[in-house]
């Protein structure tokens, strides 16, 4: 560190006034008294740059900042009315300036001109945050987490940046090259689904991508083999984490209980929806008095070590990996990580849930990469025979249902995960009832719906090209329809339920295990009027799985404990289209569109069978080598 | 421990007069007033052994052994002179006699009865060894080492039994076999030739199979990848070898130096071999002032904690392995290692290098197993088009090289591994010689052969039972015959190259990457009377490799140091019958024979496209699992 910052000293004229360099993570922030100096001479950034390959920040020295009172009033006299203000906060550790409003984009200004002219006058570095339409306790947690001790981020940010100015061997003599090696190791969801978990080593770096729960199994199966003996947790380097559900992000905070400190990667609107996830896991444990692994300490540990990344922005992991996320399509923030390791000597993408296609919430999954040579892809319905229909045909089974449900009296149940098919549904459920002018049905949202709804909304850039276009510019937006109603209580539900209005519930959890969908189910299922929808993937062992089976007496678990013997006769459907997955065809043709080719393709997530279908028809149809790892096993991909 | 012993003492009547229970390594060894007790009651032991697993051994309590000195007389008093008892050696601390004869049958007696008076009479437990026919220095360094610290070895081996006590989770209840898993990690020899090195683990125990050096590689590529993140050399359990060449116990003495101590298993020919090996190893790197990664010291480390099995013996060596040896027919001693792991959840076959057809030396290697799922088997001569002549036509190809190079008064160069193919080929020119009589020629042996060949005669048992049968029975010794002269030194060396009479010189090192085999060739190049056989397999980076494949001019280091441009004009022979490596046709043959069939089949010990290719013409062929792993690479077998 040292040498580097004599080093930057001598590139610098004096006439840019440095005043300090600092690293945060994987990024170069220069202090100056005279930060225009920098702008007026483009050319020693990109020199920095190039020399350095990583990204430089230019901020002004505390002493030159200007008063927060001076600057905030100059916000507001730059900034037109419209931009809509709710909070400016000034963080003086780092000379920034956060600026929450409702439009971010008119405190940006064309081609960032407002920004730029804020900057210029109060000499804060500016960065905009959207005020959520919906209110989001979780979107302000975090942000107030993160914010609370901005000393103790700012040293976990420098004493990274200090590691990731290591130089790697992977760019040193041809000799220590050809020793260089790059193995993956499935530490779970190999050959199954739940408690995701991949292991990336090299001579120099230990990343984990994913790090999962089985919320469908008990004990140490729960959990990815943390205990794999190649794996130690207080050795790891980086976290990656592709999207939040629990079965890619429930075990990270158990991460942090065990020793590790270090960084934790996810696209922003992962990090929000996976804290949302993890801290209702850690209730539930704790209401069902089940064990509980870690506790909401080790989720605000996770949440202080979040670096997030947008998509296609690039970062040094480590000394020898850089990241890269790119759009996967499954749910809000969902992202295939790209891993350019040892310099370029391999190129790997784990896409975590997939979907190519388009949905009513997401664009289909990005297939064009900058270089690929190994594909670790899901396999959820890979399948030969696991078809979908399209969103099309979803949408109008899903009006029959609901059409023949209403007319005999009945209410249909959809569990659903509270984030991803639960918006999903709502949009198309928005479509429905206004294309049928069924204006009086509403749909009420049990469990964390309206949560991870806030969330939904607080990131719309996130959403489908279509969705966003919508929100942002035509200020439509369906999740604010008239027809969605919060279940706020134990009350509302009970009279929901014994209510004799025709009405939707969806409700969590999605694969019933636990959570309300469990109690209406039980309360429901014996009056063969109502119906209930699935439209998600029920794994093996699961309540949900059992029930779509068609078993007529099901045992289950009452909220107010014990449990009851149910005869389904409820009308029990099960509807594909809405699905975040890619179906068969899907998987196929990403592979077949994904450019560069890769020389290898790795299956993981889904049933064992499916998994092995998949790569045997990868191999068949397309040359490239393929296998469907168990989870303990490593393959060596350089 | 205590309370195992607490319990054998209730188990044990007190007629038996037990004064101490010990632990062996696996073996329990009972101390008693009154060691007939157990023969007259052979009941009780028989229902420890199947209680415990373990083999059990009744010794003389020490106040109750006869004086050495009367033992030694009655000894000789009971058994026949022609036994020709060469020495006695008492080792008080176990109560065992060392019985050395020429001839050991005569001093076991007809089922036993000679050697059971014996310990009647003297209470001593007797334990009879050949005295080798050829002396060699190296069987006796190796039984000094271990004699001459008996404390330490004992200590050694109660340690040892101690842990093997230890009980397997894997005999508990159904949910912890559940979560058992067996993972082998390819460290070194797979998609090449060299430094073999399988890694066995499971959640309690770590086995290392192997541990050899690529004598044609440099740097951290001759040793296996020790460095592995799962393997860490302080927590193996157990080492085992499968036999002698460096390539496969090359870099055991490195894990001493570094600091194991735990057994090393083998066969007592694969122990004294790769003890003659490895000090030459080390003595050349000396000589050649390269880096020596360990030292004499090391080497007696490693026969301090051998333990030898012969071939079908039963094993525990951790609290889930038991190892069992079979023979691999490579060469003398060489072994297939089988595991059954986990009170039989699986069972593992590792070939090590494998001959699956009778030659002049061994019996072909064994396919009956008691239990099998993965196979590991050895892949030199793995590709479709890898078929070896057979051993009638190589003698007959050896025999028209040898009378073309005499009658042009040249000479024969066989560069030759000092054990193996040195003394198959041995026994072929002698019944060359006989055959043709060619009773004047003789065939000079250069480096370690001499050594190696006495340590052949010391173990007949091991070789084909033909040649057992004559060596035992009708006291014929091909390598006695008249033919072999040892070349003792340098003076020698000069006369043999600069006389004019035509001779055959089988030289080490095999592979020409030193030894005199080098000299020897730089010498006999640029004539081109003389003609060389190559009769061993030639891998990648070897100057044998070069010659073979005809290139004209080559570089060649002098014995004086320096190199060398030669001329390369002798006749150059490849002869594949000899092999001690299965072709592509036995390989296959052992796989349709092996009983019971296996599951999977995982191939290494060669080039990466015979590797490969054997692995899919198995699956085509037996519809088994195939893989060809790489080095670095975990295959989960269960």
């Amino acid at each position: 560190m040292k040498k580097f910052v004599e080093e930057l000293n001598e590139k610098i004229p004096s006439g840019a006034q440095l005043t300090e360099v600092q690293v945060e993570g994987s990024k170069i922030i220069l202090y100056s008294k005279n930060p225009e100096y920098f702008s007026e001479n483009p050319e020693l950034i990109k020199t920095i740059v190039s020399n350095y390959k990583k990204r430089v920040d230019v901020r002004a020295t505390q002493e030159i900042l200007a008063d927060p009172d001076k600057a905030r009033q100059i916000i507001n006299e730059i900034v037109p009315d419209e931009a809509g203000i709710e909070n400016v906060t000034f963080v003086t550790e780092i000379s920034r300036v956060i600026i929450e409003a409702d439009k971010p984009g008119l405190v940006i200004g064309k081609g960032g001109a407002t920004l730029k002219e804020i900057k210029e006058k109060i000499k804060w570095s500016p960065r905009v945050e959207r005020v959520p339409v919906m209110k989001s306790k979780i979107v302000d947690t975090v942000r107030q987490v993160i914010y609370t001790d901005m000393d103790a981020r700012k040293k976990f940010l420098e004493k990274l940046g200090k590691k990731l100015l290591t130089k790697s061997s992977s760019s040193g003599p041809k000799e220590e090259k050809q020793d260089y090696w790059v193995r993956m190791t499935a530490l779970g969801g190999f050959r199954q689904v739940g408690r995701s978990a991949v292991f990336v080593q090299t001579p120099e770096s230990r990343v984990l991508i994913d790090c999962g729960v089985n919320v469908a199994a008990t004990g140490t199966k729960e959990f990815p083999y943390l205990n794999a003996p190649e794996f130690k947790i207080a050795d790891l380097d980086a976290v990656v984490v592709t999207h939040a559900h629990l079965d890619h992000s429930g075990a990270i905070p158990y991460l942090f209980k065990y020793g590790y400190d270090g960084p934790v990667y996810s696209t922003p609107p992962t990090r929000d929806l996976m804290t949302m996830l993890q801290l209702d896991y850690v209730d539930i444990a704790q209401r069902e008095a089940k064990k509980v692994p870690y506790g909401n300490k080790d989720i605000h540990e996770l949440i202080k070590h979040s670096i997030t990344l947008d998509y296609k922005e690039v970062t040094d992991i480590t000394s020898d990996m850089r990241l890269t996320f790119y759009n996967a399509g499954h749910i809000l923030g969902s992202a295939q990580a790209h891993l350019h390791i040892g310099d370029g000597l391999h190129n790997l993408i784990y896409t975590g849930d997939l979907k190519y296609a388009k949905t009513n919430l997401l664009d289909p999954a990005e297939t064009n990469f900058m270089r690929l040579e190994t594909l670790i892809m899901e396999s959820t319905y890979g399948g030969r025979t696991n078809i979908q229909q399209s969103l099309e045909v979803a949408e109008q089974q899903l009006t029959e249902v609901i059409k023949n449900t209403i007319s005999k009296g009945g209410k249909v149940l959809l569990p659903v995960l509270a984030v991803g098919r639960a918006q999903e549904v709502m949009i198309a459920l928005d479509k429905i009832v206004k294309k049928e002018s069924m204006s009086g049905l509403k749909c009420y949202l049990d469990g964390m719906i309206w949560d991870a709804t806030a969330i939904h909304s607080a990131y719309p850039e996130y959403l489908s090209s279509s969705l966003k276009q919508k929100m942002l510019n035509e200020n439509t937006n369906p999740f604010l329809s008239g027809m969605f109603h919060r279940i706020g209580g134990h009350k509302e539900r009970e009279e929901l339920i014994t209510s004799e209005v025709p009405a939707l519930i969806m409700a969590t959890s999605g694969m019933m295990q636990g959570g309300p969908s469990v109690e209406y189910f039980r309360r429901l299922a014996e009056n063969p009027d109502n119906s209930m929808v699935f439209v998600a993937y029920q794994p093996e062992g699961s309540l949900g799985r059992r029930i779509q089976k068609g078993i007529p007496q099901i045992s289950v678990e009452k909220l107010s404990g014990g449990n009851e013997m149910v005869n389904v006769k409820l009308d029990v459907n099960t509807i594909s289209g809405f699905s975040g997955h890619s179906d068969r065809n899907q998987l196929m043709n990403f592979v077949s569109n994904a450019r560069p080719r890769p020389e290898r393709v790795l299956t993981c997530h889904g049933e064992s069978s499916r998994c092995i279908d998949l790569a045997s028809s990868i191999y068949k149809t397309f040359k490239f080598e393929t296998s469907a790892p168990k989870n303990l096993e490593t393959v060596r991909v350089r």
